[in-house]
């Protein structure tokens, strides 16, 4: 009951992370602790300079999709970063970046959106993921 | 033992939705409780109008791979959705609607193959989730 | 602590591949056994004749992306499949092809790199994993 979740992100598509958004927003909802490892594009989206910009969604979505999303975007639904940050709010949400991913994209620290609290490496992420759930995004 | 198998369904390809359908009926043949979550494409791809069409692969699949999955369905491989209903007669399976998914895509219950069970919230995903293992396809 | 790391791997390109091999190294650093689970793209990109190549990106990497990948892996970073042979060094890594997409492939044992530990089906596969999680990448 008190292990944490474990999401690894690797897809930096905003409808992937809004998926992990709402996953990671109804377990701080039940009060269950979150962790989150960002690697590769994943990472890419919460660069400070970016975490507002439209970073796509995936392939299979078409033009449908796109409109889809577009239009609950206008009408008012709350970004994956927003919904990120009310859970943060709510409950205990940590969000790492993968060491080997920040090597990769050239990015330091002060690069990233104030969301991320910090960095680690993968050995740091399984002890903190304890004995709960890892899942890949 | 007793704890269920947790899928949340997100892409709609029909290769992804194959294993996703595969790896179904393994554990309900298993005796292992499966319950689905289906958010965005996935969701899109069980439209009672849309589930017998082609959804695509993923984009690696080349033409290589897209001739060997026609190959395979030619030659009689049951699809996804044919291996799912052989998994709900075998065994205990759930597939729900994420209901945040359905506001998106503008859909109601009578807009969905009877293969899905009901629509849910992602709350109700987890209660019903308990410690068992949750799986994002 | 003593159940394995269970990686279902379907994608075949070279950035998810290095996200499962940095997994499962760090997995087999800490003593954790990790099975792996080969379908669809992710067991193409293990033939033995092909596991030298250049298997592509996600498609959101972009130019940029890309780029850094091949910056990284001409500083020297090594290569997922490289990544896989140290993580079998440190620890248990047991590497199954999954004989559906075998036959889906057309291949044979011998078309497959000495990685590839052997040919299983899905309930081999659950019965190997026990209570020890699963992750699809």
């Amino acid at each position: 009951m008190d292990e944490p979740l474990n999401l690894v992100l690797f897809s930096g598509t905003d409808d992937k992370l809004q998926a992990a958004a709402v996953l990671t927003a109804g377990a701080a909802a039940l009060g269950k602790p979150v962790n989150i490892f960002l690697q590769y594009w994943a990472l890419e989206s919460f660069r400070a300079d970016r975490i507002g910009r439209d970073h796509g969604l995936a392939p299979e979505a078409g033009p449908a999709g796109r409109q889809a999303v577009q239009d609950l975007a206008r009408a008012g639904q709350a970004s994956w970063a927003e919904t990120l940050r009310q859970a943060k709010d709510l409950g205990s949400v940590d969000i790492q970046a993968c060491s080997l991913s920040m090597d990769l994209l050239h990015l330091d620290d002060g690069d990233l959106d104030p969301l991320v609290d910090g960095v680690e490496g993968v050995t740091a992420f399984y002890i903190n993921a304890g004995e709960g759930q890892i899942v890949f995004i």
